[in-house]
């Protein structure tokens, strides 16, 4: 039978020593659904929350095929063997529908998944984007809490995956495949306005000039939008995660990034930007869910927005019957 | 001392008859914020709903500078000339902090302001953007109501207007300066991927030869982003909205993208998306209000909001206390 659970106060001693066991147990607890479990990790968060947010937050996102595994498994074990302590954690919209997880297989990350100062963890799997998103953030507390000082949060672009990531961590960086023409048409509307950096990966062997030029074109697009820091251009570079070339340098300039925009207060100010907008996030969802709970009025109110989409019923007439419906 | 006020059936009517008189009438009763004036409001629109839909929905956006005004006052004179009646509406953030309007002087139109075919009118000056977007979509409803079939809806890109705009049209036109470089990098993030069209503007005398080099350089920049339809890439064109040269080639596009987009069913999927994404957005409007309308309520939560953004105070729990207040 499973040990009986800790209550909240020994749980959190026991993440903040440290204990790998503790700290799944604390994730499990913060995705749970049961109110009695969101009860308690409500109390976890809190009782821990002095203790996070000195981790460097990184954002990765790519198409599938870009090599993101391999890099991400190179890059943590350069960052473990430099002293860190590196968790991995993922947000796939895609889980949400088939259950399944682009972290759930651990030996996609060979190195990582058995070195003792690395945490993997795949992606939540039940709810909306924003409710994965929603606990994502709460897992990244937890694994602060627990020391790690380097987090990286995986994603693959799917719908608005990457701008919800890019709106939890402190640098997003963006991996391209090398080859210009119609790869670089395939690049996602919005993806190269919020990258802090982009890696063409695969560099190596027949790759490298072609990477090379992508990475010219790349910089070409960056010159023409406005960059969303005054401190910081996101630089271009080419990497191979496979080869272990030009990771150094990647994240040389991560933490360039981090260093010029806490002396700025950009960073600070990024992240206080983030917790408000989080908090407004979760209670949006909180209201829908609180909307939709009873099924008639669930069911009303699809009718209305069907109503609404076929233009039989003006929109402020159906936003009047379902404010009604709740009482405001 | 005013005529006293039609009932709603009458001021149905009356629009659908063209009476400008009782068009504005029905606008300042959709943008009144008093409680019977709302239900009355509502009233007239589903009233009127029956009617709306058939207009060309045009959005045009641009720097201040750019010439949007003398633009949209040639353009407009020339589809009026071709038999159109067009109405020009406007949605300008800034007017909620100073109760101005980009459109408040008519004068910036010489010649639409004294056209019997065009009806001119600026934007709501009171609540937020998205309250201001909502008044300026139920005002383009009673204009197609009233027989405009052309509705141009002006913006300034000031904040997220241009997404609020483009969400609300069938073409979102992007109005840009000549000359390449430093203008270049003035373009705000996320505007090239919302153009369905960019016109780089004062391609007249001296300035022609620097506009084509302008619009070379913003068809390499859309190239390398994905097209948002498959059957529309965003053509870049020179005009000279002072000189007329050009529009009838910019409306030609326009006329182009509607025909395409009709026949492939995009449009009416774009517009039914709208809908329902206005509906749902309304109704958070709607919330948030409720939400604060009572001034210890608000308090408590602005206090909330600021131990989240301090780190003082954990989201969840935060939410949680929210939620409670409101009794969901």
């Amino acid at each position: 039978p499973p040990a009986p659970s800790p209550d909240v106060e020994t749980l959190a001693a026991q993440i903040r020593a440290g204990n790998r066991a503790m700290l799944a147990r604390g994730i499990t607890l913060v995705e749970s659904r049961k109110a009695a479990h969101r009860d308690k990790a409500r109390a976890l968060l809190q009782l821990l929350l002095p203790f996070t947010g000195k981790a460097h937050r990184v954002g990765i996102t790519g198409v599938p095929g870009v090599g993101k595994s391999t890099t991400i498994d190179t890059l943590g074990s350069n960052l473990t063997a430099a002293g860190h302590r590196v968790a991995v954690l993922a947000v796939d919209p895609s889980s949400t529908r088939t259950g399944g997880s682009i972290l759930g297989d651990k030996t996609r990350m060979e190195r990582l998944a058995t070195d003792p100062n690395a945490f993997i963890r795949p992606s939540p799997s039940a709810g909306t984007l924003g409710g994965v998103a929603a606990k994502t953030r709460e897992t990244m507390l937890l694994c602060e809490a627990a020391g790690f000082d380097v987090i990286l949060v995986e994603t693959v672009g799917i719908g608005q995956s990457e701008t919800t990531v890019a709106d939890m961590v402190d640098f997003f960086l963006v991996l391209m495949l090398p080859g210009a023409g119609d790869e670089l048409q395939g690049i996602k509307k919005g993806v190269l306005e919020i990258a802090d950096m982009i890696a063409v990966n695969k560099a190596d062997g027949d790759g490298a000039l072609r990477a090379r030029s992508a990475a010219a074109d790349y910089r070409g697009a960056l010159h023409i939008l406005a960059p969303r820091s005054p401190t910081w251009t996101p630089p271009v570079i080419t990497i191979s995660g496979l080869a272990n070339q030009g990771l150094d340098e990647m994240w040389r300039q991560v933490e360039l990034h981090r260093d010029r925009m806490t002396a700025s207060g950009e960073l600070q100010a990024r992240r206080a930007r983030q917790q408000v907008a989080w908090m407004w996030d979760m209670l949006q969802q909180r209201m829908m869910e609180a909307l939709t709970r009873d099924p008639a009025r669930a069911a009303r109110i699809k009718a209305l927005e069907a109503a609404v989409r076929d233009g039989d019923v003006a929109v402020s007439v159906a936003v009047e019957e379902i404010a009604g419906l709740m009482g405001i």
